[in-house]
């Protein structure tokens, strides 16, 4: 372990299933005690996106094939042709943009990853290597622009106004809605699902494609 | 570990720095029998594109600072800056093109791996969440084009004759010196470098921007 991940994200419920260029959620990398070296960084400043490698927390087990839930959890595929936490070996991979740098940690977004993750990695993005963007998708193809509108119930966003602009938090929180944070496609407009984010717990339903917020409260 | 990879690189020396879409190179994927699931691949073909994560072989120390080998190797980098195997956790990542699936083995192109490489994990390479083409490269941008162009003395490409049809060996051969894998910018043009591939010894030298192939034999 070299560093843990701190973000918004206390709940698996709402974590991205992907990490996205667009996000708005940001991530501190904490460097571990012997890891927390200045010079380890030098140059980093020069790369827009890096890579994290981490350690999915609270998997312990595998199997060959599991349902992605971008194809509604009743079809398997095989572990490798998806990017599900349980593999053989549980490393999870993240492209994430660089924000800044601060005291010797790293700000990213658009990490999909759990606030206090293990990080066992940090490399540089490279565009010529690691970008293909004619990449078949296999399975995922179909799903990956399905998103869901989010509206909230007058003024319940007002609770929101921890430590950062409001605005900020209103938008990480309706990222995150309108990617579906369902398991499975679940259809029942009526059931309410409970999301923890940033200290706050956020109770809404889903109505064909649009998220209605009803109650935003502090943890 | 839950494979290993095979391929002609059986010497560190000339392995590319990284993996590259036009690559020739060929790499077979061979499960350990754990993982020899016909089921753990299933709908793998329908991606192009996927990642390898792998343990850089023999490699048993970090550094802070590394000295990238494309700078010159005069010039130190933060190690996380960097994509070199001096790393506290010596994992590779590697995107690589699915050309075939073979016996339950994967035969992929443009790995950058040694032959042996333990692998780890294999996923999905998603376009959608992994392609950055625009990322700015950090001080790996000025150096990524550079490539030599690559002569072979008259008549000693005869000897490549192995299993396989003799262009894609010096197709192969090629795309590895234009790579330009001296350490270093070393740059005496008498001096003879050696490297063992796919069962033959190349002896060549390299003359400003010209690899001169002297040499062919049969380890």
């Amino acid at each position: 372990m070299i560093a843990y991940a701190h973000n918004g994200h206390t709940d698996k419920f709402g974590i991205p299933r992907q990490s996205r260029e667009e996000s708005p959620i940001l991530t501190r990398i904490v460097f571990e005690p012997d890891y927390r070296i200045p010079e380890a960084l030098r140059g980093i400043e020069g790369y827009s996106h890096l890579w994290l490698l981490w350690g999915f927390s609270e998997v312990d087990s595998w199997s060959p094939t599991v349902r992605p839930p971008r194809l509604g959890g009743n079809t398997r595929m095989g572990v490798f042709a998806t990017r599900s936490p349980y593999r053989p070996n549980p490393i999870g991979l993240s492209s994430v943009k660089l924000m800044g740098i601060e005291n010797g940690e790293l700000i990213v977004s658009g990490a999909d990853v759990l606030d206090g993750t293990p990080i066992y990695d940090i490399k540089p993005y490279l565009s010529f290597s690691d970008s293909h963007p004619d990449a078949q998708n296999g399975f995922a193809e179909e799903t990956k622009d399905r998103t869901l509108e989010v509206v909230f119930y007058p003024g319940i966003d007002q609770v929101l106004t921890r430590c950062c602009p409001r605005d900020t938090l209103v938008q990480e929180i309706s990222y995150i809605l309108a990617q579906d944070p369902r398991p499975a496609y679940q259809d029942d407009p009526e059931r309410e699902y409970k999301m923890d984010y940033a200290g706050f717990t956020i109770t809404f339903v889903v109505k064909n494609t649009t998220v209605i917020v009803k109650k935003i409260e502090k943890m």
